[in-house]
């Protein structure tokens, strides 16, 4: 009956369906770039003579093989890349569970993010077909090290004088979250740079920090929970 | 208890979750078509000696960065298809935000526009494979220019008498956002033209007009912000 | 407090949620089936002197447009496979907002209807590749056909003895919906035949069809709305 | 009013969101995983004398079926695969009907069975390619089984000891669920061993064991509504 206040609960719907809408479409083209990756994965041809239509089972048993073992980098590069996706849209998910609005400079910030996290499919595909060959690699290192200090910006942007969070937010946590942003690109960076200097295999040392990264992000994980429940037990 | 009301309140929800789905289905199919972007990138093949499976890596390190630099009006493209499906998903998403129900013609004309979308991977695959051919950029100018008509038009017909919009919602207000539509199709406009007229690197200007149009854009949508708050601070 | 009261409550929410589910992944099959429609349509390899890599701005002008024209199929599959998807989209829309609760028939008859959505994409690339060809589009148009029937027998599966819908649901209203789930299949399915009979062209009268189909839908819509609104304002 | 009280709204509210986000991007990958599969099957190219663009309809006419009747494999591991997804979508939805809070723990289970499951089209592909080499079978047999294992292993992780689950949830109903998980695996690891051991079209009869297996779930699915009725009928 108040148009006033009947306007005020429009404007916050309104704005929930907003915020939850660029969620979705985060969400979705996390889970499009996720799935996309598999496409770089050809089923291999298997050589035969030309006259008949397909490969007798004497030549597969003799060069499928083969074939398939040729294809170990693809498999390497789709679990490494679908592990580093897969903790991106984790952080994504963990910040926009402190984000409580949105505004233009996050919706574009948000943007490039998506932008470069649906560019790894390439970049997956070049360094697992030339993976013995550095510039490949550095590409790859390259745009998942940018990717890493998008969503780290974009954090600190929406944490800057609790722009877009809870007032209520503790300005240490925030900092612990934005540290825990730093650790894949900082390994990815450290590829970067030792392919530059020619240090073979440089990227296969991102297998050593990641599961060290996953650890410590659940230690700190459940350390948090373990703070948060401090706090939350403890009247404020 | 009461037949009737339980009826009103069972269509009202049915109405929600009928027009979150148009929203939903939209917003997945801008998804998919600002990811497919990255296919129309193909990973290069690097020339080698036929008799060998791999080039060798001295192969790679003479034609590797060749073969990317050739890569780079894929990237071109990709940077900015992305942020123009980007900027129409940005505009639908606001344009939702006011839209508050949906009829049959509305249906379709989400169709048509998601259509219009869902065609910029190709036109961008044609343009960034031939970009010095004025017809391949002036396709995907034309493109573009489709798209940002369809969206203006649609916010027409859902605003016209307020139709699908709340009744309270500023007629002023209205016409603002309908203006800020027709930037970017104008843009591209101007580029199909410019192609026509056989004037070289005719969409490259398009980088220019793109950030005054994003300043322009943002500045307005701080201006709204303002207006509103003080729409809504003042009593109506 | 009534551990009997909380427990129904999760029941119902969890239903809720389960039933979302079934819709938003039925969206999303549809929102990816129809945008994969353009990837059936590659960027032509225009031809050009093997000893230089692109070929000339000459060579664009005189074989290009040549090579466009042959595309027309595509485009007219991708614009026929979208409006049929989209049309079957917005019954399968309309559709759950009907059906209230899902069982076991459902969640398996909406599966092979995806399956059968899903498919559109190759039967299209075969039609839009042999359009010539009265095979490829006999195919067409009996998987366009077996998707409408599929989706027909799941909305009867669905309100047969109401066991999915509102028992409230007018059982006329029922009906109506029902007939006109037909439209589309049977348009395909005289294509198919006169395919058969080598009528040249046979598949072009669906575009005959289809608007008046869609016209009447929306009439038949309009008017439902009308009588909604009769059976709403009038005391059941 | 009492800050208290709202920061717990908040911390409800965020959670509720965040597990809305798993199941939805769980969904979403699902979804374009069993989408891809049509990607698998290539429009054929009908042989033709290379001086014409086109195959003449003679020539569709006289070598066009035959490459359609080629990829009859393809189409039965499309539709064997689609059916596979499916009825892992529908077990991961009927869990996370039951699971209702998330943990680090869930979420990278969760990334490891998405990755399994976004894999299941390039081995569905390798397996339609050649469908009489049993290695192709044991490899798309180990995938299908990798992923019903983790998605069982999963279900062991949420509920042990109530983990993440309903504490009210009945102990015998949660193995009845852990018991129905295993059917699809044990399948395709009996596909597997034959496979190992030569038996030719050791797949096939996969067939024969999916239907006594949906039949069964169906069957166990309409005993837990019934016992979960009473269950609700009797006063606890």
């Amino acid at each position: 009956m108040d148009p006033q206040a009947s306007n005020n609960l429009t404007h916050h719907e309104q704005d929930t369906l907003s915020f939850e809408r660029i969620v979705f479409f985060s969400d979705a083209v996390f889970a499009i770039a996720i799935t996309l990756l598999v496409i770089e994965i050809k089923v291999p041809v298997i050589v035969h003579h030309e006259d008949r239509l397909f490969p007798t089972v004497e030549e597969l048993r003799q060069h499928g093989p083969f074939e398939l073992v040729r294809l170990i980098p693809k498999f390497i590069g789709y679990v490494l890349s679908f592990l580093v996706i897969g903790q991106y849209w984790i952080n994504h998910h963990r910040n926009f569970g402190y984000i409580k609005r949105s505004d233009p400079g996050l919706l574009w910030r948000n943007l490039f993010l998506l932008m470069s996290i649906a560019f790894i499919p390439f970049t997956t595909g070049l360094y697992s077909e030339y993976y013995f060959w550095n510039m490949a690699m550095m590409i790859y290192a390259a745009n998942i090290f940018v990717a890493g200090i998008l969503q780290w910006r974009m954090w600190q942007y929406a944490t800057k004088n609790h722009r877009l969070v809870d007032s209520s937010l503790n300005r240490h946590f925030i900092e612990k979250i934005s540290l825990s942003h730093i650790g894949t690109p900082v390994a990815f960076l450290l590829a970067f740079v030792a392919g530059w200097l020619n240090i073979p295999f440089a990227l296969s040392f991102v297998w050593i920090i990641i599961p060290i990264m996953v650890r410590f992000a659940r230690r700190r994980y459940e350390q948090r929970v373990a703070n948060e429940q401090m706090e939350v037990g403890q009247p404020i």
